[in-house]
């Protein structure tokens, strides 16, 4: 294990316990990962509590998902399938972070059918690294939850022209947000669920008074 | 005392002061125990501020409830008798968590009528240990408030069977959850109380919206 | 300062900061005392940040609100005078709390007309001294603000037949608790806290939907 | 760096901690500044998550907004010619706070076409150095968002005799808190974002009930 690789996993740490803190990693059901200079993956165990998270609790992987030694005998999460999708057809990205919000998992769920939440004019859109200017409309994609990785990761591969932004959706499940340094891809991750709450409250707000 | 129980009373502890933190345990009101390998119940004293919650405030009671030795003189929660139901009915837990969430507290009245809260198609479904899959949906059952322990006991015997998924509601009052071990009842909790916020900010956008 | 007074307010600093990061104490704008052996009342300093309140931002002032030695020289909070009040009214009361929560401050507004909000059927209501069961219906009195304090303690003294369950709200502005211990008085504001929340979630909840 | 001027950096890195942890400034978004005695204005390096602000991570300017020297390489934030405009027109000013609540962007966004959100009753209100009872409406002034900060500095000169309480928004962006001292400019900060909260919350009850 390098230096540079422990104090990585130590900041990510840090991250993670702060997103179970804001209750967006409740009950071990999120995941998160970085990519070293090797083409490793280290990505987090399942089953561990996200308030609790060790740099132990990382476990390495190949760039297709099967574990290196010594962690050959450990099963890792499903979902490190869409982590190497990303890292697969996304290069240089290093960081992908996966959480389960309120607010990601009510409106995955509302506009499921549309495929995507749309945000119009917020000043935080320029935290996303591909955008200069808030006078814009920005899309987070939804996909439809689906228990076969492979076959959810075609779905990934069928629409990605649409994950220019960083981020995207499953439908009653989360939000997955990645970047080129966990620094960034936290950026957006920020970025995407400031809105979802935004977007949730004005949801909330009766249409009569919506539209004072 | 054994080594191991103290270890057990420092985690449960830090679980209690943790969900006093996110608001689920207000005023002093909440429950919480441990079963260890000799069958003996430590419970949660009444009374105290959850936010300060120590090792020392656990008493230990047997199967039935009665203090044990040094604690004969004090008198446990009434609530205990709940506690004592779980580890005598479900074989292998040895953990219960009891809190009073906002969500719980208004979901379990508002469908009190219903004897149940369900939840569908979301992915948090799979933290509870009988489930494989999100696509489903799950009950959460409720009952009635009673001041009678006895006779609340006897409701949920009658229930018995609606009680698989580790977890109940009390009108107006809050949430039970248990596992086979503090990680899993903690989880368990998670999911309950997780699923009820996403269930009630639902309910709080307007209808045509959330016909969207 | 004997040394009891000082861990006293030690004691009350930490539920001060504890309030704060609740955002129940915004903007240096609560009051918060506690009344000693020696009839002595030591009440927060006004102005002060209360994420950072220490314990010799108390003053001492007398059972009548004037500044003891070696405080003479710093005018108390014109709201003194209601801690005042209460302990000349409520014999073995030692604590009271004074809050600005969004949910007293919303409530108290909305309830103002019927000068109460009322709770029912609540399992914390037992939280309150005075309560034995949740079967019961419990009101919190809410008194118009007023910046003339003389008047509003002539306010209280004609309702004070209201003031059984240690607490009140002022319009638009929040809640008193208070006990005969700073824990009982914590208990007290955490239960009326708790129910206050629940019903601003309950007011939120579109009709049809309440209705269920 | 004088002594003053260090501690004065730690004690507004505390604040933006604080602020972030309370979610008002996700995304790297937000920026913070002080006046020294020299009129050397102290502002936060823009792409810093503010959950790990730390002193060296402010830059020096002149009233103009150029980088000091060692910091000419650095560009600092676009809108620290906010900063300079709100030093230079307001006298006695040493502290100037932006954050991204949700409540703001929401709010603020909502009642772009009024041009202000105005708070009317409460409490808090006192907290405004300005005001001195809870019997009155005041307003937050409303600025729509723009890209070029020359053209949004002349908005605010047009505007000038709106911005006597400390405070304004920018549409869909945020709020503009500011004070003599940097605790002022936190209770200035405070009371708005209450309000703020308090509004947004009293915009979802739905309108029969608002009426009660």
């Amino acid at each position: 294990m390098s230096l540079e690789n422990q104090t990585q996993k130590e900041r990510l740490c840090a991250v993670i316990r702060q997103l179970h803190a804001q209750g967006k990693s409740p009950a071990t059901s999120t995941n998160y990962s970085f990519l070293d200079e090797d083409q490793v993956i280290f990505v987090s165990r399942s089953g561990v509590d996200k308030s609790q998270f060790q740099p132990e609790d990382f476990i390495a992987v190949d760039t297709t998902g099967l574990p290196l030694p010594p962690n050959e005998g450990i099963k890792p999460s499903a979902e490190t399938l869409i982590h190497c999708f990303i890292y697969q057809n996304f290069p240089g990205i290093t960081c992908v972070l996966h959480t389960h919000s309120v607010a990601a998992t009510l409106l995955s769920g509302i506009f499921a059918a549309k495929q995507a939440v749309t945000f119009s004019g917020y000043e935080v859109i320029k935290g996303i690294a591909s955008q200069t200017t808030h006078e814009t409309a920005i899309a987070l994609p939804i996909f439809a939850n689906d228990q076969d990785m492979k076959s959810f990761c075609q779905q990934l591969a069928q629409r990605q022209e649409e994950l220019n932004n960083y981020g995207f959706l499953i439908a009653k499940h989360g939000l997955y947000a990645w970047g080129e340094t966990l620094a960034i891809a936290k950026r957006h991750l920020e970025v995407w669920e400031f809105m979802l709450e935004c977007e949730l409250e004005q949801l909330k707000i009766t249409p009569p008074l919506a539209a004072r």
